[in-house]
């Protein structure tokens, strides 16, 4: 028995250049979650996808994730969970809601494929901003983001008991187009389930 | 700028016991699950959630998980993304679906959080095996566990060109409710976002 589940090692180049310090607005921050992905793809370190999180009282970036299911052997290693876990361990607290006040939003480059809309849901994150929509990223890449409610955004700022989480769609999404047509045309792995079996 | 996500460390009592054999049949595997899950109740070490993966065609449990939400800090840590995990740094690989001849099950004490099913979306198992519903944990429990499709079996065992997931229901879910109550009878927290805040 491993006495711990593989940490996900980050790439140099994000070590490199972190910490990050994003603008106040959700396009300025979208820019700098795409800059990632472009990044990532360039660097090769992994798919077409970044996400930050940003601290709603301070502004401030305190986390910064890109896609790393390849290099990191996880298929849970999306961006967005990537940044989440990165953001709940600088907080050393599980409930992004839970801390007193402060408050937490996810910039993610890509609307939430079915794993990452279920990741959001119990991470306490209370806002989410996100640029392509699930059909640019299928259609342009040709991964298979998986059964998505319709109504998803309502499903999050509408949960009952549970703290809303807010959805703004759109932000950047012609730029997030370009990064995953870039992906594609350099040729970078479509890693879907059963993809690289026999 | 942390250099790696954290690592999700194993409580001892698990590390001591392992690797563990299981049997043969659903029924006698998820009692090996349910065993774990009751001493993570019993030991205190995290939510009353267990789950297991066995390569199929050797018969052998690959890995074994418990929840560790609050003592790893981070949501994602539900049993079934810890033995996911688990798995596949074991195989060495992000799709266990990628292998040629060796086929995954995962077994689980709970039928799947919303992101639970995202998680075996992407994880390559093509075979689910659950104990207590949905419903008995939020009754018995408290936890809310999300949006998930009412069809949520045929989604996972019907899903196009992506290998299918076969799912069986209802072994041992009476003494997985057991488990639940014996949590909930102990006064453990129930950990739903925002719970923890003011």
């Amino acid at each position: 028995m491993h006495s711990s589940v593989a940490a996900i090692d980050l790439p140099p180049w994000l070590v490199e250049h972190g910490p990050f310090v994003a603008g106040q607005t959700d396009a300025e921050r979208m820019e700098l979650a795409l800059d990632l992905a472009q990044q990532n793809v360039d660097e090769g370190s992994g798919g077409p996808f970044a996400a930050i999180v940003i601290e709603e009282t301070s502004g401030a970036c305190v986390a910064a994730g890109v896609n790393l299911v390849i290099a990191s052997g996880l298929s849970v290693a999306h961006a967005e969970a990537v940044a989440i876990m990165l953001a709940q361990r600088d907080a050393a607290h599980f409930d992004l809601a839970g801390l007193p006040g402060r408050r937490f939003s996810l910039y993610a480059t890509g609307q939430p494929c079915v794993m990452c809309f279920g990741i959001l849901w119990w991470s306490g994150i209370t806002k989410l901003v996100c640029a392509a929509r699930g059909e640019d990223i299928e259609q342009l890449t040709g991964f298979q983001e998986g059964p998505l409610p319709n109504n998803w955004p309502a499903l999050l700022s509408q949960r009952g008991s549970l703290p809303p989480i807010a959805v703004v769609q759109d932000v950047q999404r012609d730029r997030a187009c370009d990064v995953l047509r870039a992906y594609r045309a350099a040729g970078h792995p479509i890693y879907n389930p059963g993809s690289t079996g026999d």
